[in-house]
């Protein structure tokens, strides 16, 4: 057996090393374009920031500690140039010029290439992008060369990381996005919390604007947005996405779906004995049922290691699962993780949700340094099922996010995640943890003992219905929804003829801080036989959503 | 409805608050014995060692707060003496005399109480329990008026956490503990680092070893230990366990098995109108099906809400989990959490189960601050379910127990494991997540792909196989077994007629540092015809089984 892979990290890697695992008499060859394989690609930005110091950390195996580990015979600066699926052989472009390599199996890895924006001036010598090591390299030769002022174009996780790394570095660094938000994945009332961290740390955040031009000059370069205003620019960082490097499988006959190889669930593609794997496949989403690459380093390293079986152990080997999309980034103090489906992708699938605003403590109140958890969950309306998660906070997130990935897995509703025995002491997470919480939440709002309004529809709500805020009067007078009265929900029993005149019968709409206090408010009133709901999220949530115009919008005094 | 309620912690005012959001017309009355209600049991250790400095944090909630929120009429120093289920009261000894009260539903959260050891001078001025807030302001003071020597008696999880409160306080601080090692539900191997861990921060550690007295005197106590040791002491923290404290209710009639109130899946017990949840009831282990009581706040908070919906919505109410009884306690530096089944439990239970080590980087190995997370796993042997993991380290502990915790609540088998989409970035985990690692080992092991020895065999398997030690000759040299001859693994395939006559016949045992070489190894000599197995964990998990032993088994040059 010979196998052949073509791309030599994540994926292809994870594949190769696999196949030996289970196959000490196979040939193993790995033919990677560049000149490293198995680079800590994930890890790039964080030697641009000077966070990891030396470079050879980024070198996680050489092809010679490959050879002597797993007897794999791997070829940098081997770029294959054609494939014959009948022959089974690759044409290989190599330091020493064209090669035929024949192969029993071969496997595609080539993963993604930067895309381009159709702007002109993207030839610019002080143009990045950040995907190889010599990428990162480069960078960070510009940054110990004195550049002062950087441009990332693209907020996705990969530009912010950047943007990060270059105001760490100590940089005037602009992030400009042609989406409404950075990181266009999230809510965006979670967008505007990591918006705001991005400012605390210093980069300078142009939402909702496309950059039109790359103007290089002798000292400088402009980068032109759509608005007029132009930045001048030391350094661009290109960052607004990848597209599958597939060119070469696909003029060889491997169906593709807008420019992604078409995969079955063991990575075979529409030609016989060739298998594709990572960011240049086509992957069904878990929740939504869409179709579309997706590139994390996670799944494609676990559908490396999936296609070996496929390829050694065709009868036992296990189904390359369907991604939910799990990723997660840090931003400043801040981290901000995702998983399943988002508001957008469950509207565009068509599916009935119900969304929950939460912001419980990571942590026990009373112990020292509790901060607050930022999560919005997305359940389908006619059972609960969960269906997508994010969350922003200082601490802990990443932990919710990854149960919740499993509860997504597990096929759960949101009310199964009641019964979780997750682990509890002071410093860790609360006696009912905010997981516990999501469900308890849910379970109300699906049952009807809860009824939910939405921050995002305040405009519409305050036409008809009276805003009813239940928080301390101290609270009240740090910004408060214009006409909607103060009573503190401990007050509430006893002042339920004063709701009843402001209302006026019309509905009274509840808000608090968080949506706790609301809660418990919204169970009086309507007992009281008021046409009543409590805001999701509570104020914390409204001024997500208001971002920079909550300001304008609120009233204090 | 009248609802009583007999105990305001935990699980009794979760039921109390649930009821009240549930139903605005009830009458709800909560009796307390102790003076507080709702306080921060979890978090007394801390107010002891300081880190919570404010002991009015420790209320989390009064009887008036309780009032105003929720219209609950809490009543402290309300002590139940007796009930009678018929005519549906209760007698309680109040600050004011003896009072009946009347119940249409009666929800018993007791709690449970120090259990006592057998021995002389429990009734030591100088000794404390750590259970209530009274308790923790006592010790407190014990410690701010100049106590400089504290004894321990028993290291569970409030042992550990008093002493390390002690010795973070400044007093030289012992631990006793009867069982073989500290923390007794946790595996010898992982046990070990947490021995470590104490003696690191300066805790005298005395395991397998009874206290048999305590001698008081005029100036200070003495511990009096089995092995005829003496360790003087102006303190004495009792935390030897818990017992349900049910003697009231018992007499009155509640079914008990050991002590603690048998309840059905709703909390119902064996009287008409009288509920039972937290440290005083019978839970039934979710893995083994053992029955006994669970003390832990998770489990008894989530059961009060439970309650709340089975008496007053009894026709849709959720069933009470069985507990798989997740727990996590902070140790130093280090993170120490379980979920699910130990071996003893398994063994008792007469589970057939196969068990995992591993020792995988909490994220990245190329970020700045990756450590190792030390893992026991334990899976079914027939189908690879799920069953226990128990894992210690300095990050990433807790994340990786709830994950699991969240698998075994699915019913998920080991290999599930594999198909996760966890969040991955470099400073929170590896794109092969080490939960996704267990599930890949545990697959090569169920399937045959992997064989693996243990530790704690070696004596045996020394007697009649070749151990064969696969690390580098630096690592060998810093501590190797007697015998065991030294080929890295990137040498092995080239040398291996050195190990045929090595093995002269006999089975080949490998090892390496962790278990990832030893694995690839197996896999090398197993495809040539030998008799191979990889050693479970490797060197660390070697070095903490053999525990303080191990300077003496090994061999160092």
């Amino acid at each position: 057996m010979k196998i052949v892979v073509v791309g030599g990290v994540a994926g292809g890697m994870s594949c190769a090393a696999r196949a030996r695992r289970l196959d000490e008499s196979a040939e193993i060859v790995v033919l990677e374009r560049g000149p490293h394989v198995s680079f800590a690609n994930c890890g790039l930005p964080y030697y641009l920031s000077g966070e990891i110091t030396d470079r050879a950390a980024l070198l996680v195996q050489t092809p010679a500690s490959l050879h002597a580990a797993l007897n794999l015979d791997v070829r940098t600066g081997h770029d294959v140039v054609a494939m014959d699926a009948i022959a089974r052989t690759v044409t290989v472009a190599t330091p020493d010029g064209i090669e035929q390599i024949s192969y029993d199996a071969l496997v595609l890895a080539p993963g993604a290439q930067a895309a381009l924006p159709p702007i002109p001036g993207l030839d610019s010598p002080r143009l990045r992008t950040l995907r190889t090591v010599e990428d990162a390299l480069s960078l960070r030769d510009k940054v110990d060369s004195g550049a002062e002022r950087a441009v990332v174009l693209g907020a996705g996780f990969i530009g912010i990381e950047a943007a990060e790394a270059l105001v760490h570095q100590g940089l005037h660094t602009t992030i400009v996005e042609f989406a409404p938000h950075v990181l266009p994945p999230l809510e965006d009332e979670l967008a505007a919390l990591v918006t705001g961290e991005l400012r605390r740390i210093g980069v300078d955040v142009r939402p909702g604007v496309a950059a039109t031009a790359i103007e290089s000059g002798a000292d400088e370069d402009a980068v032109v947005l759509a608005d007029g205003s132009r930045i001048a620019a030391d350094l661009i960082v290109l960052s607004v996405g990848v597209r599958p490097d597939t060119a070469v499988f696909e003029a060889a006959g491997v169906a593709c779906e807008r420019g992604a190889m078409i995969v079955d669930e063991h990575g075979r593609t529409s030609l016989l004995g060739v298998y594709a794997v990572g960011d240049a496949t086509v992957s069904t989403d878990a929740v939504t049922g869409t179709r579309h690459p997706v590139a994390l380093a996670g799944p494609a390293n676990r559908a490396g290691r999936l296609v070996a079986d496929a390829i050694l152990r065709p009868e036992t080997a296990r189904p390359i699962p369907q991604p939910i999309g799990t990723a997660i980034v840090r931003v400043g103090d801040q981290t901000v993780a995702l998983t399943g489906a988002n508001r957008a992708s469950l509207q565009a699938a068509d599916i009935d949700f119900r969304t929950l605003h939460l912001h419980p403590g990571q942590h026990a109140g009373y112990f020292p340094g509790a901060s607050q958890i930022h999560f919005v969950v997305h359940v389908r309306a006619a059972d609960g099922l969960l269906l997508g998660a994010q969350a922003v906070g200082l601490d802990g997130v990443d932990k919710r996010i990854d149960v919740l990935a499993t509860a997504i897995r597990a096929g759960w509703a949101v009310d199964d995640l009641i019964d979780l025995d997750l682990a509890y002491a002071p410093p860790y997470g609360s006696a009912k943890d905010p997981v516990n919480m999501i469900g308890m939440l849910g379970e109300n709002v699906l049952n009807g003992t809860l009824r939910l309004w939405y921050a995002h529809d305040l405009d519409v709500v305050q036409e008809d219905a009276l805003v009813l805020d239940v928080r301390t009067p101290v609270e009240y007078a740090s910004g408060h929804v214009p006409g909607a009265p103060n009573i503190p929900h401990t007050e509430l029993r006893a002042r339920l003829d004063e709701v009843r005149a402001a209302a006026a019968g019309r509905p009274v709409r509840v808000m608090c801080q968080s949506g706790v206090r609301s809660a418990i408010a919204h169970r009086v009133l309507a007992q009281a036989g008021l046409d009543s709901a409590s805001m999701s999220g509570g104020m914390l949530t409204l001024r997500e959503v208001l971002g920079d115009r909550a300001d304008d919008v609120l009233i204090t005094h």
